[in-house]
């Protein structure tokens, strides 16, 4: 059974951020900055984990865990996350949504015996 | 902008199911189950919408929005449903995670002027 890729969350609750996105042609610096932005992020008081993929028609889907709304928040305002964003909404995504929710319960598996 | 493959979700709240897997080798009937769960998902009482995507490296994400947990439970339940995860849990799925959401907050981008 490999966890690759998998977040390693606690018992719930705790929140994701459920982030939807399309991309541009535009690469300029995406992945880098993508990289570091996954490392910064799981430097935040109350970060849990994430867990990201982007098919190949171009759809990406990433979600990130934390322990309250409150240390989400201070992630939206870090800083070099602001210019990151600035940089995304302004040549990265063709458009993207933005969903929190609070986890409320959840369950992994398959259960082989 | 483009928003295919983007759920068109109402205001908040309303519930996630955020389905992350890795995928075994065997294929035998995966593509046409998994087409079949979205079209049969969709006809389903509460049912608002989903996304969909799977990386190169094999990490799937699907999330699928409902009005209800009890939408939810009746969907986990329905009985074509069951044979599919069933399937699932045997042959098509090396690891899978299951987190049910409420979502609270929602907003999209980007908001180019």
């Amino acid at each position: 059974m490999s966890e690759a890729g998998f977040a390693k969350t606690p018992e719930p609750p705790y929140y994701a951020v459920i982030f939807t996105s399309t991309r541009t042609r535009v690469d300029e610096g995406y992945g880098d900055v993508a990289a570091r932005m996954v490392e910064l992020a799981s430097q935040q008081p109350g970060f849990l984990g994430v867990e990201s993929t982007r098919g190949a028609e171009g759809l990406g889907i990433t979600v990130s865990y934390w322990t309250t709304l409150e240390a989400i928040a201070a992630w939206k305002a870090n800083a070099e996350h602001r210019i990151a964003q600035a940089t995304g909404h302004r040549k990265w995504y063709e458009h993207f949504e933005t969903r929190i929710a609070r986890v409320e319960r959840a369950y992994g598996g398959p259960k082989r015996t």
